[in-house]
C-alpha cells in the first residue's frame, strides 16, 4: 500500500508544536486587543488579480495559482495586506477612520523548502489605517514590542525611513525604476552594488556623496544618528522632512515609558516598493533573521481602488517566533495544564467513572477517562509515561463511602478523598 | 479602476462576526482540552490522492483540485479526517494508543453558494483513536454536548447505529454496492426509495419486513426504542450485537450524570460509507440542519495504510453554530471587553498620552490612543459613536498634579483621577 505523505513544503504540527503555535496566536490576538485592534477573517483563496496587484514580480512568481472550475484565476494568499486593502476599498469604504485591523492565519508561498522554511506558514498582521501621524507609526512599533515580550522574547527594532533616500533620489530626478532597483539592492544589503548602480545613474556628485555618507549612518544612539542624518541631507527638502518625521516617531517611542531596544539605520530599505515612510524590522538576539517587519504605505489603498488613505502596518512571522522561542527556551510549561485520568477498577464502574469525570470538567479540570479497558497496573503505567498529574481510581469499596482514591503521580502521594471535595484535593 | 472582489463562494468575516467565530473556536478548543484531547495542525493543502482515498464520489467532485508547479495533483482539504488518518498511519504509527486529537480550522468545498453556505467554512474535528469500547463512543457524544452548551445552545442528539441495518444486510448476503446505495437513500431520508431498492434486491421476506419495521422505530424514550429494536432484529446475530452496543453507549451516557437530550432512530444512516458503528448528529431547536455529526469508523485507518485501529470521531460546523447562536441571541456581549480611549488635549502631550496608554495596557486594559490629531470634541463624538466605555483626557493642568480626567461615557460621569489609580478607577 502506498504511504501517504504531506505535500512537498507542507508540514504537520503535532501536539507539542501546535500547543506553542496556538499560544503564540493567542498572544498576538491579545496584543491586538490591548491596542484596540479588531480581528477580521479574510479568505485564504483570493483572486489572482487582487493578490498580484501590489506584489512585486518576486512574490507573484511564488504564489500558489490555479484555475477554479469556473475557469477563474485564483490563488492562495501570500500575505494579508491585499485582502485588508480590498476591504478598506470596498466594504469599509464609507466607515469613519481610523481602522485598527488584524488577522492571524496561514499564508502560502512556493519557495524552495529548507530547514525552517515551509510553503505554508503563519503570520499575525496588524494595520492601522487612516492616520498619517507619527503616533500611528509609534503605535505599530510599540505593539510589536509588546507582542514579542509577551512570548518571552527580547525584541530589538531596526528602524529606517524610505523617505530619506527617496527624498534625495526624487530631488535628483532619478527614474522610479532606477530608484526601485537601488532600494532592492540595499534591502539585500548589497550596498556596493547599489552604489555602483547609483554612480551610473544621472545623479549630482553632491547627491552621490550624501547617499554614500547616509548608508554609513546607523547606531543605537538613535537621536545622535538622526541628528547626523539631518546635517547630511540638509538642502534636500523632502529628505529633511522625512528625517524630521523619523525623529518625531523615535521621540514618541522613547517618551512612552516603555524601554525599547532601537537601532536607526539610514541605509535600511525594505524590498517592497509600496513603503512610503518609516520602515522597521524586529530581531531577537542570536537569530539572524527578522521575526517581523512593516512600515508606512500611504499610497497602497489607492492602488486597490480606494480613496487615498494613509496607513501603517506590520506582519510577524509566527513560525520564526516559535523558532526563536525554542532557541530561547521560552516555552517551558506553556499551555501545560494539570491533567487528570479517571480509571474504574471494574467494568461495572464505568458509569461512575464517567460521572466523576463530568463533575471535574464542570469545574474546569482537564480529564481523560480510561477507554481501553486496561487493568489498573497498565493504566497507571501509561499515565506515568504520559506525565499525567493525578489518577482518580474509582473502586467499589471507596464508592460506598462516596469517595475515590486520588493518586498524585509526581508527588507519589495517595489518599482516599470524598467525591464532593475531589476537585479541591486535585488542585491543592 | 476595477473593483476587487472576494472569489465566488468566499467571504470576509468583519470584526463583529470574526469575534463570534473566534469565541466559538476558543470554546471548541476548551472542550477538547477538558476531555484530554490534544490539538494538531495539519496543512490545508494535501495531495489529491490522500484526500480522495476515503471521500465518496460526491465529495471528490466538489474538491478544489489543482496542480502545483511540480505538476503534482493537490487539493484544499474538504474535511480533517484524511489528514488525521495519514498521521496515525505514519508519524504516530508506533505511539501507544489511545490518541485524542482535535483540529480547528477552515475546509473547502466547491458547492453552489447559497445563503449560509460558502466554499470556505470552519470546523472543529475530534477523533478518539485506538479504543473500540462504548465509553469512547459515549465520550464523543458527551464532548459534543459540552461544546454546544458552552456556546449557549441547547443540543439534541440524534443517535443510530449502522451495524444494525448492516448486520441484517450482511446476514442476507446483500452486495456492498446495494447496501451502500440503500444507506445513502436512507441518509437522504428517502425511505420509500430505499425500500423499493431493497424489494428489488435479493432479500428474504422476513429480512425485508424487519427492515420495514426498523425504520419506523425512533423516539426520545431511548431504552424503549432499543428494547423494541432488540426484539425486531432477533435472530440476526450481528444486528443483535450492534443493538447491544448501542444500548451500552446510551446507558453510559445516561448514567454520566449529564442531562443529554437524545433520540434514537433505528433507520438513521449517514452518507459516508466508512462508518461501522454508532452514528450521531447534533441539532438545536428551530434549526433544520445538523450542527455536527460523527460516529465510529473502525476500518478507516487501514484504508490509509495504517494498522487496523478502531476510532470514533465528530466534526462540528462552526459557521452553522454561529448561525444557531445568532438565531438564539446567545451572542450578546461575547468578547466585548471594556475599551478605553486616551486623548491628549494638545499635540505636545502625545508622549504623555502614549505613556498612560502603555501603563493601562500593562494592567491588561484595552486602550486606543487618538492618532488622528482631532480636537477633543471630535474625538469624544467618535468615541461615543463607537461605544467606547471610558475616555482619558490628558491635559496640562491635571498632569501637573499627576492626574487626568476620566470620562465614563455610558454613565455620563467625569472625574479627575490620579494616574497611579487610573486603572482601578476605570475598572470600578
Amino acid at each position: 500500500m502506498s504511504e501517504f505523505k504531506t505535500v512537498r513544503g507542507m508540514r504537520d504540527l503535532l501536539p507539542e508544536e501546535a500547543r506553542i503555535m496556538k499560544h503564540i496566536e493567542a498572544k498576538a490576538r491579545r496584543a491586538g486587543e490591548l491596542y484596540g485592534f479588531k480581528e477580521i477573517i479574510t479568505p485564504i483563496v483570493e483572486s489572482y488579480e487582487l493578490l498580484s496587484a501590489k506584489a512585486g514580480d518576486e512574490v507573484r512568481s511564488r504564489m500558489f495559482v490555479f484555475k477554479d472550475m469556473g475557469d477563474r484565476m485564483i490563488a492562495l494568499r501570500p500575505e494579508f495586506t491585499a485582502s485588508v486593502a480590498r476591504l478598506v476599498a470596498t466594504a469599509l469604504r464609507t466607515e469613519p477612520k481610523p481602522f485598527r485591523l488584524f488577522s492571524v492565519g496561514s499564508i502560502y508561498r512556493y519557495d524552495e523548502p529548507q530547514k525552517g522554511r515551509y510553503r505554508e506558514f503563519w503570520q499575525s498582521n496588524f494595520e492601522l489605517i487612516g492616520s498619517n501621524r507619527p503616533e500611528a507609526d509609534a503605535e505599530i512599533i510599540l505593539l510589536t514590542d509588546s507582542f514579542m515580550k509577551s512570548v518571552g522574547l527580547k525584541p530589538a527594532m531596526k528602524i529606517g525611513h524610505v523617505g530619506v533616500l527617496r527624498g534625495i533620489f526624487n530631488q535628483e530626478k532619478l527614474e522610479d525604476k532606477t530608484q526601485n532597483a537601488i532600494m532592492q539592492l540595499m534591502d539585500k544589503q548589497l550596498y556596493d552594488d547599489a552604489m555602483e548602480r547609483l554612480e551610473n545613474a544621472e545623479i549630482s556628485n553632491e547627491g552621490l556623496e550624501i547617499i554614500r555618507r547616509l548608508v554609513e549612518l546607523k547606531g543605537s544612539n538613535v537621536f545622535d544618528v538622526v541628528a547626523k542624518m539631518m546635517t547630511t541631507v540638509a538642502g534636500y527638502e523632502k529628505a529633511v522632512g522625512a528625517t524630521e518625521n523619523l525623529n518625531e516617531i523615535l521621540k514618541l517611542i522613547s517618551l512612552s515609558g516603555t524601554n525599547i531596544d532601537m537601532t536607526v539605520n539610514a541605509g535600511f530599505a525594505r524590498g517592497l516598493e509600496y513603503y512610503t515612510g518609516m520602515i522597521f524590522e524586529v530581531y531577537v538576539p542570536d537569530m539572524n533573521m527578522a521575526l517581523g517587519g512593516g512600515g508606512r504605505y500611504d499610497r497602497l489603498i489607492e492602488l486597490f481602488g480606494g480613496d487615498p488613505t494613509p496607513a501603517v502596518g506590520v506582519a510577524h512571522g509566527l513560525d520564526r517566533i516559535m523558532l526563536g522561542m525554542q532557541e530561547k527556551k521560552a516555552m517551558e510549561g506553556i499551555g501545560q495544564e494539570r491533567t487528570v485520568m479517571v480509571v474504574p477498577v471494574q467494568e461495572e464502574l464505568r458509569p461512575e467513572a464517567l460521572k466523576i469525570a463530568q463533575q471535574l470538567r464542570n469545574q474546569d479540570i482537564r480529564v481523560e477517562v480510561e477507554v481501553m479497558g486496561r487493568k489498573m497496573g497498565k493504566a497507571l503505567e501509561d499515565a506515568d509515561r504520559r506525565k499525567i498529574d493525578c489518577v482518580v481510581i474509582v473502586g467499589e469499596r471507596e464508592l460506598r463511602e462516596g469517595a475515590v482514591v486520588l493518586k498524585k503521580l509526581e508527588k507519589r502521594e495517595q489518599a482516599t478523598v470524598k467525591i464532593e471535595g475531589l476537585a479541591e484535593a486535585i488542585v491543592a
